[in-house]
């Protein structure tokens, strides 16, 4: 859908889920993957076997390197070392993709700019995603780095916003809400059926009608169900129910009840 | 999908999200409702409008009924009050739609069968469903009414299930988690990012894709973010963000990155 107008070459630190499915996409989107760093380095050179260009690279010294743009995909709590210890080539612009962690984690020096480019969406390296449709959140130290990264977030995705870091750290956390927890959530519905001899598959279609459902009109108005029935007959039994069954879970049951409850107009 | 082998005469008791939703479908599938009861007569005749013969009933005495098959579609509290006062025709099976209703809660004169029909989904007045994937879960005190409503269940959907009061009750319980919590997980995301003025449309593909995701492979294995990555970092910098902006929502936080973490293998 995209007209290749810019060509960047780049180099990815990190050859986890993130790497694994951006630095192929990148490539379709008409830029140079030039390499890719990994602590284990059986995983970089796997990625690389996707990539026209890459090469696997065995250090963080990328003084040498012909690329511009340096994608920092690693855990979170590994940002900060690593972006303290990769050496990068004059003008360069090292960006990180995660939700959760400031701009300014990324240690600027005077000839390298930093910037944020964080696709919010879920990854696993399996399973492809359509980068089209994912929202790219982007930051940058300043506008000629911000339009830069720009160029590059809109070369894949339709939806590139420009995002501070507090607005995306509180996106972070929502999205934990929205994705994370919501998932949990069909985790523990699953384990209770398997306990109780019952195919999950029988709950599936009520757990994709009520996402749309959620998704369309909007969760507040698509909540059912005993709680905001204020249907305490309903809450009690279940909740005694879980008492015996697992006290975790009955805690949970009780805590997001209360939140649902204290909703209710 | 079906031939019309079979056609009952139904009657609806109630007639909120379920009945509406319900009786047209049973009409397209090649039965008559023939009555609709509502405390509220206005939204019996709602529903009557939209059905071929039914009309609107003013009382519970069905006892010059020509129907065989009443559906009692009203809340969980009011089923026990309504089943006893209903009077009924010789031989009508008597069923309620309740996910954690036992069927005994209808109470069985020499003259009556009961029993369940609970369609395992999510009902809204407005929003049409497609019955036909919808699983319906039956329930009867004998084996010809068990025949019977296998037979109306199987006229509308593809997926019946005979399943007992107990499993019943457990897919209710389970079903709230995988669709009310999973719901308000999304509520609560909606409300945190309308406080920091960022629009939710961002985290909706998020949310598609890890349903989509989670119904695929499972949710156990879908599951990412911080709890399951054991990151505490990022956890402690989220419950701290929580605390100040909302108690109770800190210590939902709280209970479900460590039910999460207590799921870790």
């Amino acid at each position: 859908f995209l007209k290749k107008k810019y060509s960047f070459k780049i180099s990815m630190i990190g050859a986890g889920n993130v790497s694994s499915q951006l630095a192929p996409c990148l490539e379709s989107a008409g830029h140079a993957v030039m390499e890719v760093f990994s602590r284990d380095q059986k995983n970089a050179r796997r990625l690389c076997e996707e990539l026209y260009h890459a090469s696997a690279k065995k250090d963080l010294d990328f003084s040498q390197s012909e690329s511009m743009l340096f994608i920092l995909a690693v855990p979170d709590d590994a940002i900060r070392e690593v972006a303290e210890r990769v050496i990068l080539p004059p003008d360069a612009i090292l960006m990180h993709t995660s939700g959760s962690t400031p701009l300014k984690d990324l240690k600027r020096t005077p000839q390298v700019e930093i910037a944020v480019f964080y696709p919010l969406q879920t990854f696993s390296k399996n399973k492809k995603v359509n980068f089209e449709d994912i929202p790219i959140l982007i930051e940058a130290n300043n506008e000629e780095t911000l339009s830069t990264v720009k160029k590059l977030a809109g070369s894949i995705s339709k939806s590139v916003f420009e995002v501070s870091s507090e607005q995306r750290s509180v996106l972070h956390i929502a999205a934990v809400f929205a994705s994370n927890f919501t998932n949990h959530m069909i985790s523990l519905a699953e384990d209770l059926t398997k306990a109780y001899d019952i195919d999950f598959e029988l709950l599936k279609p009520l757990v994709a009608e009520t996402i749309n459902k959620s998704l369309e009109v909007g969760a507040k108005q698509a909540q059912t169900g005993p709680a905001i029935r204020a249907d305490f007959k309903t809450l009690e039994r279940h909740h005694s129910f879980l008492k015996k069954y697992d006290k975790q879970l009955a805690r949970i049951y009780k805590h997001i009840t209360d939140s649902i409850l204290s909703g209710k107009k």
